[in-house]
């Protein structure tokens, strides 16, 4: 299956990184389009911050549904509906860790663009975030991006411009990229609000990046 | 993430093959289960096989549900809402091929036997079936086990028991397991018949191979 190597597909979750993502894709790619994969989010003002972010970006957006993890978490886990199950007391990731989510989005992003004839796949992982998620590291990237090929048939490439950056350095990529603005319209906040709660691990995180940027999130300043 | 290597997760859809993938399972694993994706078949009346089969068996089984494909191919293709989609006019690969879905099926057996403990993974795909899907092809599968591997930090193992053998091969491997009888409760029809129309490409191939096997179909006996 030949696809269009200028065509990207950019997994936008509606947060500060996917949204750092789609504007590096469009500075970069002839042809961009955003999907974000709906799996049940309990704050669904994300999905309508991606929306919104894709609008203003002039990109095509798709929502992908995908009911999986919520029935994985809630029924074989804890018995919650809750997709941040996934959890196992002997392990010893991240209890936020859900096991192939990742995996799955970047999949379902790869058969969206396959549909398309687009072949570039470009997500806002990061090694140097602390969380440790196995499905985020450039090894498994490397090796995803080799089963997406041999699965489908198509010279797809994953693209993450985030891997190796501080949250800080996303803040001065967006910046000299000219898209700040549109995080103004982004959703970090663990606890859904808006405006962002501020104490959550979410809402410290992205204060601490732009605090080390030196730069005022444009979502506190609106 | 340390799972044990004596516990197996087979995909069952209710067909011939994953069938004969369950019985091989049950006669090498200490412990096994069976997954059936629900996608939204058409015939529903697989997932009814599914479980039957899985209650004969004598094993735990579980239905993930999985809405992606049928949005993907419905909402990007045809205006259809048909799983068939996934289509592409100018692409070389069989007009039933749905890129990702083996990739997505396994990697949700895979995360549902992680939060189980299981680290072996049963798929039936064949490559000297003349379909030619590139998700069921060995290389393909060597490649989705390291990104399994990686991307949930466990030693997953991807067993494909008929990848090299003939549609007459798996009639006489089930034979071999006494597991024949299970395969009166299986399904194979494209066109959803029980009992089947013998006259649809998957009744002709099944029928094949079992005459080839010198077999009787116990599907045809009942």
């Amino acid at each position: 299956m030949r696809l269009d190597p200028n065509a990207a597909v950019v997994l936008l979750s509606g947060g500060q990184d996917s949204t750092t993502c789609l504007v590096w894709a469009k500075a970069r790619f002839a042809r961009v389009a955003a999907v974000t994969i709906d799996y049940g989010q309990r704050h669904r003002v994300e999905l309508e911050c991606a929306a919104i972010i894709a609008r203003l970006a002039g990109v095509e957006h798709a929502v992908i549904p995908c009911d999986s993890f919520r029935a994985l978490g809630g029924n074989a886990l804890t018995g919650d509906e809750s997709v941040a199950a996934g959890v196992r007391s002997d392990s010893e990731l991240p209890n936020t860790f859900v096991p192939g989510r990742n995996l799955v989005f970047l999949t379902l992003a790869a058969a969206w663009g396959w549909t398309r004839g687009m072949s570039e796949l470009v997500t806002g992982v990061c090694q140097t975030d602390y969380s440790g998620y196995p499905d985020c590291r450039a090894d498994t990237m490397a090796v995803l991006q080799q089963a997406l090929r041999l699965g489908m048939d198509a010279a797809f490439t994953i693209h993450t411009p985030l891997m190796h950056l501080s949250k800080a350095g996303s803040v001065l990529l967006l910046r000299d990229l000219g898209g700040l603005d549109l995080l103004t319209h982004s959703h970090t906040c663990y606890n859904g609000g808006r405006p962002p709660c501020g104490t959550c691990p979410a809402c410290v995180l992205r204060a601490r990046g732009f605090a080390e940027a030196g730069i005022a999130d444009p979502l506190l300043r609106s």
